[in-house]
């Protein structure tokens, strides 16, 4: 509160995975807002390179340790169903950002989902969010990655808006925001250009922790948007 | 799934913090649906004691070990800001079950107060309750225990279950349930008696984890409302 007081503009939380849309973002709510950033994990695979890229996109924005928050999860494995936190399942596509790549055959549901994932990081941060006197809990959440699914389209996001007007302090206004809803991975790439989004410090290949193998299905997605966007990627590639 | 398919009642997922309301509202929970039972440590002062009346009460209904689901957060006390979690702020009232006691004049926020904390932990259960196939989630908020209070309303569950609604996969049909939201202490206990809840497995004193002290806010309330109710707290009490 001391902090925010002192601080020239609103605060925001941005939910950072450490992958390109949260970083973009994050990007976009750097242009009206002093930053706080939360990393959750939650026993992911990547877990490990995930958080080197929220800590190095925190420190490019100069975020000081008080305003990032790195929150532990240990349930998810318990509740199991996905092959996101069970090593026993195979990831056939995998998470970038907020939401969910679609299996192959749009109408089936992906092994990664995890039932409500959203509502439970967006909650986090909404408590966060009340403690420091933030406005605004910036989620890089995208319909297209995930056609029909659950918590990754804008009716969830505005019902979620009206829990957290019904559910916190009557003198807060938090807002849920979602800039990236209705983009394509091709258009983020451009808007992160635009918005000097550090997209070399972001994360995508889910095999590897050092050089990219470029041959995932996230590497695919990730070169092929840079690609269509006529932007070179700098992150290193086996290939 | 396949332990669902098996069993003959419809599943719930039950909130159980290991006081007397939660205690209460499983009571209620297993006159209908087959229990699977949550308990949440998230670095509160009396987490070991609550654990021990979770397990107890839980081995009372007989659930097994695969419907038990024990979650630890380790973010509240970085998020701060409450005396639940933060050692260095006192505690002048307490939480009892889901909600938070009043502050000894109402307008006052207690310091016990973690915002948005039931969002959080509702989130943790309707996910559950997705990949185990319930149809409920019971949660013990009182509404009198917390008057003005954000998330111990009935319209911050109406609202909840909204996002449960469009944020679960549409063949999924789980509902957000309060029994107790509209009863004082004393009706509790009432009702405790009336369903056989095991309320001598619960625990409310937030002083001791033997022997309740029977001086402390939260055991001067459950005192208060089991002799108003007419009933013997067998609880082992200092005095």
């Amino acid at each position: 509160m001391k902090l925010h007081a002192m601080l020239k503009k609103d605060s925001a939380v941005a939910l950072v995975s450490g992958g390109m849309d949260s970083c973009v973002t994050t990007a976009v709510a750097n242009e009206k807002f002093s930053l706080a950033l939360l990393h959750i994990n939650y026993g992911q695979r990547t877990e490990k390179r995930e958080l080197k890229a929220f800590t190095d996109i925190a420190s490019y924005y100069g975020v000081p340790e008080e305003r990032r928050l790195v929150a532990n999860l240990d349930y998810f494995s318990k509740i199991g169903g996905s092959s996101l936190t069970d090593k026993k399942i195979d990831i056939p596509n995998l998470i970038v950002g907020a939401c969910f790549k679609p299996a192959p055959t749009h109408n089936e549901i992906p092994t990664t989902y995890v039932p409500f994932r959203n509502a439970q990081f967006l909650s986090i941060a909404v408590s966060w969010a009340e403690v420091i006197g933030a406005e605004a809990v910036f989620i890089g959440a995208v319909e297209q990655d995930s056609p029909g699914y659950p918590d990754c389209r804008q009716v969830f996001y505005d019902a979620f808006n009206k829990l957290v007007e019904v559910g916190t302090k009557p003198e807060t206004h938090i807002k849920v925001v979602t800039p990236l809803i209705g983009m394509s991975k091709t258009e983020i790439v451009k808007k992160g250009i635009s918005v000097n989004a550090p997209l070399h410090l972001t994360w995508s290949c889910y095999k590897n922790n050092d050089v990219a193998c470029g041959k995932c299905h996230s590497c695919v997605l990730r070169l092929t948007a840079f690609s269509d966007a006529g932007v070179k990627d700098t992150i290193p590639y086996l290939l």
